[in-house]
C-alpha cells in the first residue's frame, strides 16, 4: 500500500472531533494528506492555490465555526506562505490545525528541494508544534501519531483557542497505487476531553464583592468579542440596574441602546472628559480599536482594574490591572449579578455608585453621536466616510460585517452604529492588511447571511490571490474604497507633513479593481459621484451573485471629512 | 529631535559598506527607517505594496550585485510576509540585510496592534538574528547599535552569503518634527573586515593529489552557480587536457562546447549508463536541478567524492561525500590543475585517465542531444517545450534568463542548450513557486541587459502583485506559459492517474494574464497557435517597454510532447 494508514486515520480522527472544513494548496508531499480528506467523505474541500490567501480563508471559516479548520501544504516556503494568518490566529484565537507536508528529517538542508526548517517554524505564534515520527510503521510510531492529533485539537480548541502546527514528514510515494482504496481504519482512537470551565471560589468572590462596593464609579470596557449573546445577559442587566457605563468597539458585538457607549473615539481625546476616569475598570474580550480609548484610560488609569478572560499570560494594554479573573464573561458577569442583586436585596439597598458617573459618560455619548449625525447628515461630496455611513443604513436584516484594517475599521468605529442583528468581523490579532479579503471569503463561504466586506484598495490588491478559491461563495459582497493608496498615512500627522507622503507613504498606485473582478468573474459595480451612491448601492446590494463595489473618492477629501468630522464633535462637547 | 540619530547612522554605515539598493513597505512605525534612507541620497529606493513580492525584488536585485540589498518593513505581520524571500536568500546564498521595525519589547502580546513576536522570527533561515536595544540614548547603546549593524552586513557578505536579520525597536514619535533635517552623525564608524580567503595546507594538496592519482575515472558535477567566469578557466581546462566529463545544469552558468554534459536528464535514467559511475566525483555549487543526475549518483555512488564550497554544514544529498574542501571553486580549480599540470611535466607522461570513460558520457550526451534535437524539429503544435525551444533559438546577444520552478526549469535543463553570453537564474533554494516573478523584477531593476522571465501561470499568479512596484523596468519581457494549471501534476506518474488531478493539483483556474498585465501598464502579447510564434516572438522581443506574453497551450499536449521526448530519446541510447 502507497499511501499510509496512519495518515488516512489523521482525517478520520479530524472527522470524529468534529473537524468538517479542509483548506488544501496543490502538492506532491502533500498528496497523501490532501487525498486522505478528499476521499474521507466528510468534508467540504477548498482549494487556495496561494498559501497566504488559503490560510486567511480557513481563518475566517474558523472565526464562524469555532470549530479547527485544516490547513494543508506541502514542504518548502510554501510553509511560510501560512505564516501571516496563523500569527492573525494565534493573536485572535481562532482554532487551526495546520498540517505541513516536510521531507523526513535526515534530508533538511541537503539541496534536496522545496526543504526548509519546518520543525518550530511558526515559533510562537502556534499553541503547540509537533514532528511526527517519519516512521509510520513501529507500534508507538502509530501510537504517537494518533495521540498528537487528539491533541493538536483539543489545544487548538481549548479557549484560548487557536493554531496548533502538526509537521508530516513524509517519504516517496506520495501517491495511491492505482485501484489502491483510502479508507480509515476501522475503530480509529478518539479521545475526548471532558468539557470544563473555571469558576471563582467563594473566597475570590468576597475580594470581589467588597472591591465592587468600595468603587463609586464602575466602567466596564469591551475589547473584541465574537457575537455570543449569552455572553452579555447579566452584563445589560447589571449596566442597566447599577447604572454603569459600558464602552464598546464595534468588534466589541454588542448590540442594544442602554449605557452602551459607542463614540469614544471622537470624544475621549477632548480635555472636559478627564472626569469620566473610573474607580473600578473591567476589563474582557480582546483588543480595542479605539487609540482614545487606550490613550484615555492610560492617563486616566482606574485605581481598580480587573480583567475577565481565560487568558495564560498576563496582558496590561491599559497599564492599569491589577487582578486577573480567569473566567468566561458569561459566568463572570452572571454571577457577579447574582451575587450584587442578592446583596441588594437583603440589604434593600440603593447601589452607591455616583449616578452622575454614568451620566457623564451618557451626555458625552449623546453629544458625540448627535455631532456626527449632523455633521455626516450635511456631508454632499463622495467619501470614504459617507458611503460607510451609507451603506450602514441601508443594509437591513441580518448580515456579518468584515471590515478591512487601517481607515475602513476606523471610520465604523468612530461612526458608532448600533448595530443589531450585525456581527463585526476584523483581523485586530495582528492588524494587517494581509488577509483581510481572504479572511471574508472564509467567512462567507459558511455563512448563510450575507457577508459584507468594507475594505480599502491596499489590502484589496495585497490581498487579491484570495479570489482565485473556486466558487466564490454568492452571499459575499465586497465594497473597495478605493482612494488610490493609503490614505491613512495622509490622516495622521507625521506622515502628511514629509514630502515622501505619496510616495512611499500613501504609494499612490493608479489601480482599480475592475479587472480583478473580471478575471474572478464576479459582478463589477462602481461609484464616481455622490449623486450615484444609493441607486447603484441597492443595484449590488440586490445581486445574486458574489459583487464587487468599488467606491472611488479623494485622499484629500476624505481627510478633510474625517478631520472636520472630529473638530465639528469637538466643538460641541 | 523626533528621528533618532543612530537610526539615521544606520543609512550611514550601509552606504559606508557598499551598499545601494532599499527595499521599502509603507508603514508607520518604519517611517524613521524608510525615511534615514530615503533622504541620505545615495540609495535607490523601490517601493513594494506587498512585502512579500517586495522580500523577492530585494532577493533579485542582490542575486546580481552580490551586495546585501536593505528590507525595510513595519512591524506585525508584514515582517511574516518577507519570509519566503529570506527562506529562499538563505538556500540561495543571498545577501539581504533586513530591518524590521517593532515595537519596544515590553509591548509584545499586548494586545496593541501590529505586534507579533518578531525576536527571532525567521528561525534558522537567516545567518544571524539582533534585537537592537530601545533605548537610543546611552552611549553603549549607540556603540552597540553601530556593531550590530557593521556585524550584520559582514555576516551577510561573508561567503557562504545570506540573509540577517536586525529587529530595530522605535518609540513614538514616528516622523520628523517639521523642519527636521535629518543627515548622518559627521563620522560614522565603519569596521572594515580584511578580505581573505581560505586555502590548504601541502599536506592536504598531496593527500589529495593522491587520491586523484588513484581514480581512473573522474567526473565534475556542477550544482547552481553564479556566472563567474573565472571560477571555471581551470576547471575547463583540467576537463580538455585530463578527458574529464563535467555535468552541468543550466543553472551552473557553465558555457562552452567541451566535455560538458548537458543532457543528462534525458539519458542517465537509462539502464544502459550504469557504467557511467565515477571512481572520484567531484562537486561543487548548490543545487542540482536533475532528479535523474541525483539518483544515477545514489545508485552509482563514487568511492570518492569530494565537495568544493565554503559551506558551514555538511550537505550530502547524493549520499556518497568523503571529503569537504571548504575553499573556493576558483581557487581550488587553480591550484588543482597547477598542480596536476606540474606533475605531468616533470613526469612527463599522460594522465592514467580511463579515456573511455569520457567517451562514453560523451557519446551518451551527443545520442541523447541529437535526439532531442529530432524530436523538437518535427513537433508542430504549440506546447510549452516547443514554445521554449523556438525562444531560446531566436533571442541572440547577451541577456539574463530568470526560470519559474516546476516545468519551465525542468523544460531548459532538459533542453540542454549552450548557453553562451547568458546568465541563468532560478529559486532553487526552496524551489519554491511564490516569488519568480517578483525576483526577475528585482533582477531586471538593476540589469544592463534584457531579462526575460520563463514562468508557469500558476507562479504568475501567485505572485502578481510583484507588478505593483513601479516604475516596471523596460528591459523585463515575461513569457508566460500558460496551461491552466499546475501542469507538473499531470507530467508526474502518482497525480495523473488520481481522479482528483484537475481539483486539487493541477487547480485549473481559467484565468489568463492579460488583465494583470493591464493594470501593470504593460504590453501585452499572446500566441495561441503554432504558427504565430515565430511572428509574434518577434515583435514581443522588439518592443522597448516592460512586455508580456502569454502562451496558451493544452495540457495534455504539453504531457505527450515531454513524455514523447523521454520515450524518443531513449530509443536512441
Amino acid at each position: 500500500m502507497a499511501v499510509l494508514q496512519p495518515i488516512l486515520d489523521i482525517a478520520e480522527l479530524c472527522f470524529l472531533h468534529g473537524i468538517r472544513h479542509v483548506v488544501i494548496s496543490p502538492g506532491s508531499r502533500s498528496a497523501a494528506l490532501t487525498l486522505a480528506f478528499a476521499r474521507h467523505g466528510g468534508f467540504k474541500m477548498h482549494v487556495a492555490i496561494d498559501e497566504r490567501s488559503g490560510g486567511f480563508i480557513g481563518l475566517g471559516i474558523a472565526q464562524e465555526t469555532r470549530i479547527p479548520v485544516v490547513l494543508i501544504c506541502t514542504s518548502g516556503s510554501a510553509v511560510y506562505n501560512l505564516a501571516p494568518a496563523i500569527a492573525e490566529a494565534y493573536f485572535q484565537q481562532v482554532p487551526l490545525i495546520v498540517l505541513t507536508a516536510d521531507r523526513p528529517p535526515e534530508w533538511i538542508h541537503q539541496y534536496d528541494g522545496q526543504t526548509i526548517y519546518q520543525s518550530g517554524i511558526f515559533g510562537r505564534h502556534v499553541k503547540k508544534f509537533s514532528d511526527l515520527p517519519a516512521d509510520y510503521q513501529h507500534k508507538d510510531s502509530v501510537w504517537a501519531i494518533n495521540r498528537l492529533i487528539n491533541e493538536a485539537i483539543h489545544i487548538a480548541s481549548t479557549e484560548p483557542s487557536g493554531p496548533v502546527h502538526v509537521n508530516v514528514p513524509i517519504r516517496e510515494p506520495f501517491y495511491p497505487t492505482p485501484g489502491e482504496i483510502l479508507k480509515p481504519s476501522e475503530k480509529v482512537r478518539k479521545i475526548t476531553k471532558a468539557r470544563h470551565s473555571s469558576v471563582l471560589s467563594s473566597e475570590t468572590w468576597h475580594e470581589l464583592l467588597d472591591e465592587w462596593d468600595s468603587a463609586r464609579r464602575i466602567l466596564i470596557a469591551v475589547g473584541q468579542s465574537r457575537n455570543e449573546p449569552e455572553s452579555w445577559r447579566s452584563l445589560y442587566k447589571i449596566s442597566e440596574e447599577l447604572d454603569i457605563p459600558v464602552v464598546a468597539d464595534c468588534i466589541s458585538n454588542l448590540p442594544g441602546n442602554v449605557n452602551i457607549i459607542r463614540h469614544h473615539d471622537l470624544f475621549l481625546s477632548h480635555e472636559k472628559t478627564e472626569n469620566l476616569r473610573p474607580d473600578l475598570l473591567i476589563t474582557t474580550g480582546l483588543s480595542f480599536i479605539s487609540k482614545e480609548l487606550k490613550q484615555f484610560l492610560r492617563r486616566n488609569p482606574a485605581v481598580m482594574h480587573w480583567h475577565i478572560g481565560e487568558e495564560t499570560l498576563l496582558a496590561d494594554p491599559l497599564q492599569s490591572l491589577t487582578r486577573i479573573i480567569p473566567v468566561s464573561a458569561a459566568y463572570f458577569f452572571d454571577n457577579l449579578f447574582e451575587k450584587i442583586d442578592y446583596q441588594l436585596f437583603v440589604e434593600n439597598s440603593e447601589p452607591d455608585n455616583d449616578s452622575a458617573y454614568l451620566t457623564s459618560w451618557l451626555h458625552h455619548e449623546y453629544l458625540a453621536g448627535q455631532g456626527q449625525e449632523t455633521y455626516t447628515a450635511k456631508l454632499s461630496t463622495l467619501n470614504d466616510f459617507s458611503m460607510i455611513d451609507s451603506f450602514i443604513k441601508l443594509i437591513n436584516g441580518s448580515y456579518q460585517l468584515q471590515i478591512g484594517n487601517s481607515m475602513p475599521i476606523r471610520y465604523v468605529n468612530a461612526l458608532g452604529e448600533n448595530l443589531e442583528n450585525v456581527t463585526v468581523r476584523c483581523n485586530r490579532g495582528t492588524s494587517g492588511i494581509d488577509g483581510c479579503l481572504s479572511t471574508a471569503i472564509g467567512a462567507a463561504l459558511v455563512s448563510e447571511i450575507p457577508v459584507y466586506l468594507l475594505i480599502g484598495d491596499v489590502s484589496f490588491l495585497y490581498d487579491r490571490n484570495g479570489l482565485l478559491v473556486k466558487p466564490l461563495p454568492d452571499n459575499l459582497k465586497i465594497i473597495v474604497l478605493n482612494n488610490d493608496g493609503g490614505n491613512i498615512f495622509r490622516m495622521i500627522e507625521g506622515p502628511s507633513g514629509v514630502p515622501e507622503l505619496e510616495t512611499f507613504f500613501e504609494t499612490k498606485h493608479g489601480m482599480n479593481a475592475k479587472r480583478t473582478a473580471e478575471d474572478a468573474g464576479i459582478a463589477y459595480f462602481s461609484i464616481k459621484e455622490f449623486s450615484e451612491m444609493s441607486q447603484v448601492l441597492n443595484i449590488f446590494n440586490n445581486t445574486s451573485s458574489t459583487a464587487l463595489l468599488e467606491v472611488f473618492s479623494d485622499p484629500a477629501e476624505n481627510k478633510r471629512v474625517w478631520k472636520g468630522l472630529k473638530a465639528f464633535v469637538s466643538e460641541k462637547l
